[in-house]
């Protein structure tokens, strides 16, 4: 019956890992190490968090709930494989910890994950990636992991309910581990760790994670289950986006939000990338612009392009995202969803309502962003990689052709 | 990237257990062994489905995979402890085994569960049940449990992705152990194994599964992840379930009542029963009706009485069971969704249409259903259990003049 469990303010529900959300959801974690029989933890914190403050309240609950901890923070923006070994992992070893609690985005989240899948492997991670990618992922490993809780405090990884992580070895060579050995146990989803994000940081991160859950929507990757919560991800992210990046530290919207991005995740854990992920990364490094506003501003594109192949499937994206003017199957114009998704961005500020070239100038690179650079980017890492997945083919040209377009403003939303 | 798998015919997903499902999608069973490395199997199936058959194809693909195998089919109805204890453990042990595949309705899996409880750990499910209770249902057990594959032959326990089970021990007491340890870690939702079902036994058990859903998709005790899947389980059976009880062979409605019938398991798992199955049990055992049908039989009450407080809940159920007939919330008429539950079971022939009292007459049962036996049925299970999770508080004395009213055939649709 369990009727007082079932009735508690705070209630899991299982992805395989357990996931708690809302407003001080981050007290459950006395009740978690206990039921578990965890004394000792290793706080694995992004360092930017801890400077600013931003896991001084989960201390405090560890603290309060009489357990004993550590903190690694050696964590790059790419994550290390030579840090998680040479520092995290003996750290955890000597202290004799009994679990892991991340705390940050996804690069605290993939150093715990490094850790965590060395357990008593005895082997370094490039070895045990390897391991793991000649495994089903749903199948025991033959050696033990560590435990993990996942506290995200800001959106759009979805690590904290994704079965893989993101780590460089040391020719910068991204090692992605897979399995459910790294799909954290526990992942605590509290709204209130992100009340203080400054705003271009919260419209960023909110879009990357709508850009997650619409890629993931229309994949054909997509699964009866990923398309579900992949929606309900939109629904909860669309009518409250801006919103909440007005005032992040409002609780509805902010709750929305992050329960959108995890919801997010779990569909992606179990769909795929497409087209805006695909060629995202380059973005990021060579013009230093942000992973949620690279996603932001290939959103209205997207739809354009992969529109008709997916009908029926942007025609629910639309009318999750703006419950109060759903339209009928067939009323529904795909141009109106691109010109929302402009609006979007511009309510959100994104770039600063720059072109890709402006914003790279504003930003001091020498240059800005050429049309040749833009080809250079969709080799470092989308060239020959037309995925089977995508919901329309894209060859390079293409793809080439449509980040000349956005860098031209031509998604750039005008107001009267 | 994964991108072969992703785009595999047969993909799990993950609710802490995998779940396959589509027709033909008991051929993973080869594949799941092969990874988790079982050579042997334990086979615990329904007698009756062993019987009739319905279970030939599975120890087929078992047999073609290479595997070895025993049959543990001493299943009563409401599964004893006691050939859990001395025939089926026993069995396992003897044998060797691997894991076990549970094949059939509830009490296989039940009874499969009871022997998979039992593991390393040298105690009765009697004792384990009380440890159980105690423990976290999130966190590992002490002692190592037997893994299980559940592959279900009718609709409506969700057992195979439910953490509980029911077993009778010596005097009749059912003993209801629940943890995780006994969530199936595979469950495959294969709807060629109900193509053969007799349209009275798939409309009871289709119906159940509906009733479940709603049930769980009002309760109090929904969670945001239980109202997801409780939703998607009405709109995948509501606009199929006529026409899958009318060719239960037809791939199409065969699979959407599979799957929705498993989204309903989910659903329950992290939610609750309210008052039809709080009152059901009873109404099985004193008249011999099926669970089904007594769950079918109190939808249409269910809905008026509980309709107000959750009004907003039951326009969606409506819209959801409707697709075609949508309205507006400010237009939706709860006696409308009322009439067309009745019809439902009238269009299903539940009970061939007649009240409690006749069809406990027709089949034979001396006395038929006065009303004094309802009051009984109430008094042997509900009475006293006006459990928080109702989506309306109900006495006793207000659920005995429900039952009556459904003994006198007030929601028994009658055709112009």
């Amino acid at each position: 019956m369990a009727t007082k469990r079932q009735l508690e303010k705070y209630r899991p529900f299982g992805v395989k890992g357990y996931v708690y959300s809302g407003s001080g959801s981050i007290s459950v974690i006395g009740k978690i190490c206990n039921s578990e029989g965890w004394k000792k933890l290793l706080l694995v914190i992004d360092p930017g968090v801890l400077a600013a403050g931003g896991a001084d309240s989960i201390i405090k609950t560890v603290e309060a709930a009489g357990l004993e901890y550590k903190i690694f923070s050696e964590i790059k923006p790419n994550p290390l494989q030579v840090d998680i070994e040479t520092i995290g992992f003996p750290m955890y070893q000597e202290f004799g910890a009994d679990a892991i609690i991340a705390v940050g985005g996804g690069s605290a989240m993939d150093s715990a994950k490094g850790i965590a899948m060395m357990g008593d492997s005895g082997k370094t991670i490039d070895e045990l990636e390897k391991i793991l990618f000649a495994l089903d992922p749903h199948v025991a490993t033959p050696w033990h992991t560590f435990p993990m809780i996942c506290i995200p405090t800001t959106f759009g990884t979805g690590s904290e309910v994704i079965r893989n992580a993101v780590i460089s070895d040391v020719t910068g060579h991204k090692l992605v581990p897979m399995h459910d050995c790294i799909l954290p146990a526990y992942a605590i989803e509290d709204p209130d760790l992100m009340a203080t994000l400054p705003a271009h940081v919260a419209a960023a991160t909110a879009m990357d994670a709508l850009v997650q859950a619409i890629e993931s929507y229309v994949s054909r990757a997509a699964t009866e289950f990923s398309e579900l919560c992949a929606l309900h991800a939109i629904e909860l992210i669309g009518p409250n986006i801006v919103r909440y990046v007005r005032n992040p530290a409002e609780e509805g919207p902010a709750d929305a939000i992050c329960r959108g991005a995890m919801f997010a995740g779990v569909s992606w854990n179990c769909s795929s990338i497409a087209q805006i992920h695909a060629c995202n990364h380059p973005i990021t490094e060579v013009l230093h612009i942000a992973h949620g506003d690279a996603c932001a501003i290939l959103l209205p594109w997207f739809v354009e392009w992969n529109g008709e192949n997916k009908r029926e499937k942007f025609w629910k994206v639309y009318n999750a995202m703006y419950p109060l003017e759903t339209v009928a199957y067939k009323d529904f114009d795909l141009n109106v969803l691109v010109k929302k998704l402009m609006k979007l961005n511009y309510d959100l500020n994104i770039l600063n309502n720059m072109t890709m070239d402006e914003y790279a100038k504003s930003r001091g690179i020498e240059g800005g962003c050429p049309d040749e650079l833009c080809d250079q980017i969709i080799d470092m890492q989308f060239a020959g990689r037309d995925l089977p997945q995508y919901p329309r083919k894209t060859s390079d040209a293409e793809m080439k052709k449509a980040l000349r377009d956005v860098n031209h403003g031509k998604y750039i939303y005008q107001p009267e």
